[in-house]
């Protein structure tokens, strides 16, 4: 169970931890202006060129696709790749410059394995080129989606083409210019069906006709432009029948594949702005008094900052475990631990960023800090991809299933 | 002990509750949006007209000023105005229209009980009177001001002058156009005297020249507009020697019974959010399926019901006993258990809309419901007036005193 | 809602504390002693000697069934008796001095209300006068008694007898030579019944042919002794048919009215154990010395005496409400306060006692102090009279009842 | 970091796991029975013939001294180790059939790299075949030992003598019969020499004139026959000079490196307890009914299964890192990841244990089942070799060195 980064990886991790924290880091208040200054759901000229200008730089270095482990991709396995996960989720930023961002990553994915010859030239070819983005359409307002069988979006097929009907919202990326393409999760089936087959994925142009983006749902107040987490009504919207994945009735074969990387991912990332957070913690605690001490000497300081070590370590190590799964080839047995680490790294995740605010007083809520900005968004990951409680309830299912069968 | 409302105002309590269920939180959303139209740090003509016409009511049914336990107010002691608070709690524009908000109060607070004649003819009558607002400036930029003996604005007696000159930010409420006071706390005194000697308070009008407001800070990408919390430059800003409360070296003095109330006010209104935030959880539960059943059904859901309502029973009954020990007319006694609900209320209403915001999955951080904007006012209120660790040290100190003395 | 003792009790409750303090604590570890050294299920003569005086002492001072609210009793309220058994926990001997210990009083109880002229002449009587002791025979190891409706103990009527068969454990008292009569819970109705009518309780004298006490249960391995918590089986045991409480069916109506007032003496005295707690916990971080410095002032010490205050303070307040609603004459109105302490008081005890542990080192486990004993019993209270999953639910229930009707 | 059992090893480990579970653990009633039958410290003809014959079994299966890292042991490394452990904590006799138990492993490593010929020919040989045993004394009864440097003992030389005055407790064995030498922390160096230089090691042969023991130590009343925590006099103890180990005011050298081993044993034997622990809490759930539904169904039962699972994964893989930091070669290195298990895997474990306890009801604290036991076991590791607070602090210094060295 070798949960280290292969050592003849080690340089390029550095290679992208120094870009990191050298070149995308500095860029990010500049980029973020930007975003204030005009129209939020457009990219400034000076936008598209501190993007680029990255995005080249990691292309021209080999640090580019990282994420895909399989052939065609960069030769990482998924423990090793979880490692650079945990660097670039220092910077907001850093993701895309390296083309690894969500939810991309799992799109192409869905592309690279379930996708025709035509799909993969259309959007798989330019999405790996980090020439367009992509949205993944799931959740709707009106069904609890934590249950996944509620999703109703109407897919009706009509000759050769499917009609599509409905809303979708927290469509993240949808609302930025350049995203061209979605990959929606829709009910093709009746009851009659049993219920892990009655839905698909289908795949739509963003630029459908009957397509309307509603507005931009807002995280804590924030609408995350430019990228966006949309609200979306389909008013018969028509998309050639060849445009479904897999066949009917096969979306959540689909869905569970699709899922676990990208967890590990999301998880690796909050890692990362743990590790950022308590190292913010530490500064502030040896460079500012009170009482007649540094912070670090105070109260409970010293006991805080040694449980957030104590929590971040092991949630590190779970996830290279999930992700160690993962690379054994059987997802079905790495999905208890892909489960275990959606609860675990958010909310260590969030402690160790909530720890770091208590210790910076009122500017660790402000805009002169990025505590908030990291919080906003590890809070939405208690959510996205099904609240807490419905990965606790896989694990203990997982678990009560090995002396269930015991006793047989 | 007795922690309930009097019976004879039971009548005043219910006029309000109705008041603010029926009148004031069905005017929040036309009043937010106006703020996001124009000008963000000016009231639009619609905005007045809401607002003055709900303080007009409250006025005139006498639920006006309820606050103000002493000669002159309400007649309310302060376990009774806790159980108003609570109520005023439930929407955030509430306390303005019965001129109970913060930071007015406890500035009304100050004039009333230190202030000269002239003051309270300049400043009080209008502040009583919901005519102008004030802010208190009490934190800054470059000291640790969780030990309040850091502050240093400078501020020089010259002749029948004081000068001040400094930073001071989170001044709540000097956003708004109406804001035409500031009680400040000052460094008058020099490093001989003793540490709590050396502070003063002035009022300074907010119309001083050399006075610049700098920026608004943001709380978790919040302007909090047109209230703001600002960020304010002092350049050589004259006031009359007379301005100076108490005497010089007296600020220490006047900011403990300044804080008390204060905090309870706090408190009671971060219960009242949490009995909201509880009561969406419990009707969303009942409303909202998934897996085939209400939610209130699911896992551990009832569990977590019961936890926010034992914790909010517990944190209520903790508030109300710091207001009865207040009432009992010896601040110094009260402190420990007003530390105490100053750690403990912000703590538990946290707590509970955190939960109500999982109950409600990725609707809940949206602008949709109010969970989100309850939340980050109340992650504020753990940092405001001092963060939990020091609010913790004092109840330990009193805790320990009792049984050093007891040795001695 | 007055919390507080009223003030023509403070004297007596004065003296309760005096006489705790000086004269039966410092009886504690003779009286134990004696326990080790002989048959540990009878009461040497030295036993009899100090508990037998100490409560000729209490009842010469008048200190006697305090816990009686009723016509009859010491004409205390629900809330006053509240402030004297917290006192009273503070004593693991103390209860029965002043002869308010469980499971009698619950038992006095029933017989007060629901018995005959003979019980009362025959049980009542001499259990008042402190002459014999009682158990209350509830849960069996063959069902999970957390639904109490599985009970299953068999109660046939025959004639003018009943006959019971099964085996009853964790009858706390009934390993007491003193120990004369047992009220049980049996089941008597037959599945047609509604769940809730199906079972009685029974009078069942201990010197009844066909009871065979088998055991003593163990806590955390402690047998309890003289008390004991005892395993017994019933074959064939034959009593009148007068001695049905109430009547048949009715087992539950009696079970709720006994268990309310007795949850809320075991709470206050696990407050008074926190207390004791606490104190030690104090003085102990007063006197001993670590890395140069008492440990009052090392690491988060002062964040866990403040921790430990503020949750004493909520506990005992939350009880002391569940007390004056049980006084306002509604004991279904005050269920759900019931529930919340019994899941809250309990659970801050064992954390307060926990936190003592480690302030006192290895000290702490051991017996050269009280701790590890208040630990061991408070963790009972976690599981008897139900699991503290089960009282969530119930106050979950209650709380999710009110926004039912409310849609009704 | 490969935190895996090598594969050559697994077998092995299978034999450990099949020996635990189908000899040892059947046995334990029977030896723990005879403990209560006699003389508590006496080992009976049966326990030793439970004992040794479990114990040839062992050697004679090549299952023997496991833990010895280094030259002469089994060639297993600490990672190859640890998951041993874990097997061996399942049954409270197994660590001492494969002679791994503590403190003898932790003496044994003593004398295998600082004791002369003649210490490893007089007591490492036995200690090494499982003739006798031995005790570590280190914590006094008069000082705070969370600080070592507080360690008193007096330790005087007189000519070609040590003279030992004072006393210990807490030695854990040196109750059993067999209990042949002592390894003891003395002050040899006065308050002239640094902190860590003032004290040393010795060994002290454990019939030596002048050493009475007092009494037995109990823990949450449990003696723990017949090995005993004992309470020990040293009145003029004579030892040869040199039986001081490696030197005068060489005792925290020698103690850093004694500890590192011990601490990943003692871990990953309660990761061991927690897994049985959860195992129990399962099955339980599984077979029993309430409500007319298994409690598996019930309320939060999935949540608190799924919490167990993540935190004993988290845990067992911290404590793997622990060790593969260790296989590394620098004990120092390794120091922050070790303070870091000490905190974290006891809290587990005794968090799963606890609620395993209420899945089982009444019957979850009794004789019935093993979890007190283990509970009440587990207890103490949150104190011996130093209580959670003063391992955190370590931890956080660690963190901060990190940042401090940064600035310079």
């Amino acid at each position: 169970m070798d949960l280290g980064l292969r050592p003849e990886l080690q340089g390029r991790l550095e290679q992208v931890a120094a870009m990191v924290r050298d070149e995308i880091a500095p860029s990010e208040a500049e980029f973020h202006a930007e975003v204030a200054r005009g129209d939020r759901w457009a990219l400034s000229p000076r936008q598209v060129e501190i993007l680029e200008g990255l995005k080249a730089r990691a292309r021209a270095e080999g640090l580019w696709n990282l994420w895909l482990t399989e052939d065609g991709g960069a030769g990482l396995r998924t423990v090793d790749y979880a490692w650079f996960a945990e660097i670039m989720g220092r910077s907001p930023l850093a993701p895309e410059v390296f083309n690894c961002n969500a939810p991309d990553t799992g799109n192409m994915e869905v592309f690279h394995r379930y996708g025709s010859a035509d799909m993969q030239a259309r959007w798989l070819k330019p999405l790996m080129a980090g020439e367009i983005r992509s949205a993944y359409l799931m959740t709707e307002p009106e069904v609890a989606s934590s249950d996944a069988t509620n999703i109703a979006m109407s897919c009706v097929r009509e000759g050769d083409e499917y009609v599509l009907d409905g809303e979708k919202w927290w469509a993240t990326g949808a609302g930025d210019p350049r995203c061209a393409v979605y990959i929606v999760m829709v009910r093709t089936g009746g009851d009659d069906l049993p219920k892990h087959q009655r839905h698909s994925m289908i795949v739509v142009p963003a630029d459908s006709p009957g397509i309307e983006v509603l507005r931009a749902m807002q995280v804590y107040g924030h609408d995350d432009a430019p990228h966006g987490h949309m609200h979306i009504r389909f008013s018969g919207v028509r998309v050639p029948a060849e445009n479904i994945l897999l066949g009917e009735g096969r979306g959540f074969e689909i869905a569970q594949g699709r899922l676990g990387p990208g967890r590990i991912h999301h998880c690796m990332r909050a890692i990362g702005m743990a590790e950022a957070a308590l190292e913010m913690m530490c500064r502030r605690s040896l460079s500012r008094e009170a009482f007649g001490k540094p912070l670090a000497q105070l109260g409970a300081n010293h006991d805080i900052i040694a449980e957030c070590r104590m929590e971040i370590e092991q949630a590190r190590l779970l996830c290279l475990k999930a992700a160690w799964m993962m690379d054994q080839g059987d997802a079905r047995a790495a999905a208890p631990w892909i489960h275990q680490i959606k609860v675990v790294a958010p909310r260590v995740a969030l402690k160790v960023v909530d720890e770091a605010v208590q210790m910076f007083g009122a500017q660790g809520i402000s805009q002169d800090v990025p505590l908030s900005a990291m919080w906003t968004h590890l809070r939405t990951l208690r959510l996205a991809d099904g609240p807490d409680a419905v990965h606790r309830r896989q694990v203990a299912r997982a678990e009560l299933r090995r002396h269930t069968q015991e006793k047989v």
